[in-house]
């Protein structure tokens, strides 16, 4: 919801009721505001509200516009604001300031600045880039009454605080209890009575894809991250793991079409980035469909012969290309959502072999009756054969090359449709002109 | 984890340690394990466990997975293990069942079968669908201490205790506290004073991807939802959404492919079911494919002449295909997550317009040295111009159809890669040969 009044309250310079009516709205809902004030005004909006409240907005904005913010920002208010922000939003604006411009702000944050700088050391797209080191721990022997109290006492903020980790006395973690189970137990019980001792937790250094599947397996809403020795270093919340889904689907779907995967959104991305993104790609594929030119050239006097032959390459080639692009785009996407594994090739294999000759032999009637009609018997004949090993083929090297890019270890998204289409566009050739020339 | 331990006891027919250990284990890791045992003693092992057990299992499996397992039971552990489940869950299984069985299983389950049959009532992919009936909601004048001891007594089950839910007279939707919030306050403040009045909430029929948004804007754990007259009618919770971000995207890709997106895994689709959900959109581009035959066909003198100009076909055709297919998917996947709005398609179509005029410029100066080398100069000329008219006008495609279906109210996700690329084939050769006809 935008609320048109803010900006009303900004302009007529009812400041008091400004910082009432931000103080009573959800900071996104302020975050889709600012987003109609200009930008010189949205720094001055900034300058009025208290530290807390700019670090709560901060939050909730996108990372490129949350740091263009704050690097405006004089560095005192900037270092109050990033202080009072969760660790791990914090470290990622950090991140994406001038390397000078973080160090001096760390240095102004002190404590908190060390403890961040710490963060900043982990991989952005890991485990570590991702936790938070606010969180709520315990020693093993506490009571359920004590805790409630403790809670009480440093009044955590909301993100981390469904879940209490019960820490033994060299800081390792050994168990869980989340609040519900805390505020239903009895008073005087020990934590470690009624922790779960089998605690879900991942290391410093996992991909956040895996991070992402875990917290889908078992629906936690959020998830330890431990060291090599077993102590906790901080926790990731499930807002957190929320975007990536989104994230990665959305840099998978741009793999899938043969665009360098944009950082930033698309609305946010520039025409020069958008270009340098893209032509590579387009480049490189020029090369491989060389070879489809040379598969012509090659077979120049049959189609010289024969001129109607061009009037298929489109359909055949084309028809190739749509079926390797749906068979790559389906197993791209059932491996790394998990649902294929790798080990399951031969089963795959085999589904799409007779998937492919179902819809070959489908296609080939379709071209065999193109072909009848268009230049008689032994043209049916041609494309309609070509149709038939033209879909079986390509159909398995769209499904066999995210199997191959996976085990070696790279992404099978690489397996874009264009890619796909591509070489399915020099193999069809390939096919067509050797059964022409033998048929004709 | 698989566990293979639990294998082992059950085929030694160590009951009592196998539920000790079934006891200790995540459900989520039992399915896992699950998956390693053949179907019928996986039948033999639910008999063994208590329904509490058999309901927290059931729900962590993947709903065709969970549905077989339960239509194998006695109507009566059925209807038993369902009464346990989550309600969101439960109707899930019960809307897959056959219809009487269904309902013999709804009558079994009297008081607890009344109120699923109203939540079937909701589309699966609504906020209706997707609600749970479990939620906790106190009167306006309670007191914190008052509540937390209601909590104590109800003892809530996990998934739906994070927020408690404030209601007036009317059963009407006033507030909203989290259990940390409670937690922290003073015990004889009312609840009425510490809630948030400005409830995030959102109507009974909202399509998911929609309620997926607002978790993902506000960062909740779980969202209400109400009916026309504000009544809190159920709670969805964020583990529920998670889901859902990963399904839209991996519809979205299969429709970006041109295959009917699949109600089911990959893993469990069948061969006939991939090629009914394939062949359709074969078929139909194979239609589109005609109109590139028959601009052929009506250059056929053209070609005839200049026979080297059947040589560049693959190579102009297919990199107008790659450029719509770019910009196709950018900005199908800019719309899908509200990235880009409908009302900005101007600003996108000039953005555009600026990245296809810098890759046909650079695309078709790869093409003038092609031709040159090839052919000489006019065919150089030829084959850049014609390189750089359709990788702009591809590219404009590519962007432009998303937004037009949009406007109608359709999935901009029909943009296929297919699709597109089988629309640039029949412009790329129209524009082709019309540039030839006039140059050579």
């Amino acid at each position: 919801m935008v609320q048109p009044i803010l900006y009303s309250l900004f302009r007529e310079g009812e400041f008091r009721q400004l910082l009432e009516t931000v103080k009573k709205l959800h900071p996104a809902d302020i975050v889709d505001t600012l987003r109609e004030f200009p930008s010189e005004e949205q720094k001055e909006f900034f300058f009025l509200l208290p530290h807390e409240q700019s670090a709560a907005i901060l939050q909730e904005m996108e990372l490129p516009e949350a740091t263009a913010v704050l690097a405006q920002m004089p560095p005192g208010a900037a270092a109050e604001i990033l202080k009072r922000m969760y660790s791990d939003e914090a470290v990622d604006i950090l991140a994406e300031l001038p390397k000078e411009k973080a160090a001096k702000l760390l240095t102004m944050m002190k404590d908190a600045g060390r403890e961040l700088e710490e963060l900043l050391l982990y991989e952005e797209d890991t485990s570590g880039g991702l936790m938070a080191t606010e969180f709520v721990a315990v020693a093993e022997n506490q009571t359920v009454g004590g805790t409630l109290a403790y809670l009480r006492r440093i009044s955590p903020s909301t993100e981390n605080a469904y879940y209490i980790y019960v820490l033994n006395r060299d800081k390792k973690l050994v168990g869980v209890v989340s609040l519900r189970e805390l505020v239903v137990a009895p008073l005087a019980t020990r934590v470690g009575q009624i922790m779960h001792k089998d605690v879900v937790k991942v290391p410093e250094n996992l991909d956040q894809e895996e991070v992402a599947r875990v917290f889908d397996k078992y629906g936690f809403l959020a998830l330890p991250v431990v060291d090599k020795k077993g102590r906790l270093m901080g926790v990731i919340t499930v807002d957190d793991v929320m975007e990536i889904a989104e994230e990665e689907a959305t840099e998978d779907m741009q793999k899938t079409a043969s665009v360098t995967p944009l950082k930033t959104s698309y609305k946010n991305t520039g025409i020069w980035t958008l270009y340098s993104k893209r032509i590579g790609w387009l480049m490189g594929l020029i090369l491989v469909n060389l070879v489809s030119s040379g598969v012509i050239a090659a077979f120049e006097e049959t189609l010289s012969a024969v001129i109607t032959l061009a009037f298929f390459i489109p359909l055949l080639i084309g028809t190739g290309g749509n079926t390797g692009c749906q068979s790559a785009t389906l197993v791209v996407r059932a491996l790394v959502t998990g649902d294929v594994k790798l080990g399951s090739w031969l089963q795959t294999l085999s589904k799409e072999l007779a998937v492919g000759l179902l819809l070959g032999a489908t296609l080939g009637g379709a071209g065999w009756v193109l072909g009848l009609f268009r230049g008689g018997f032994h043209l049916g004949l041609v494309i309609g054969l070509t149709m038939l090993s033209i879909v079986l083929l390509t159909n398995l090297v769209g499904m066999t090359v995210p199997f191959i890019l996976t085990r070696l270890r790279l992404d099978p998204a690489v397996a874009s449709s264009p890619l796909i289409t591509t070489i399915a566009d020099a193999m069809g050739l390939l096919i067509y002109f050797s059964i022409a020339a033998v048929i004709l």
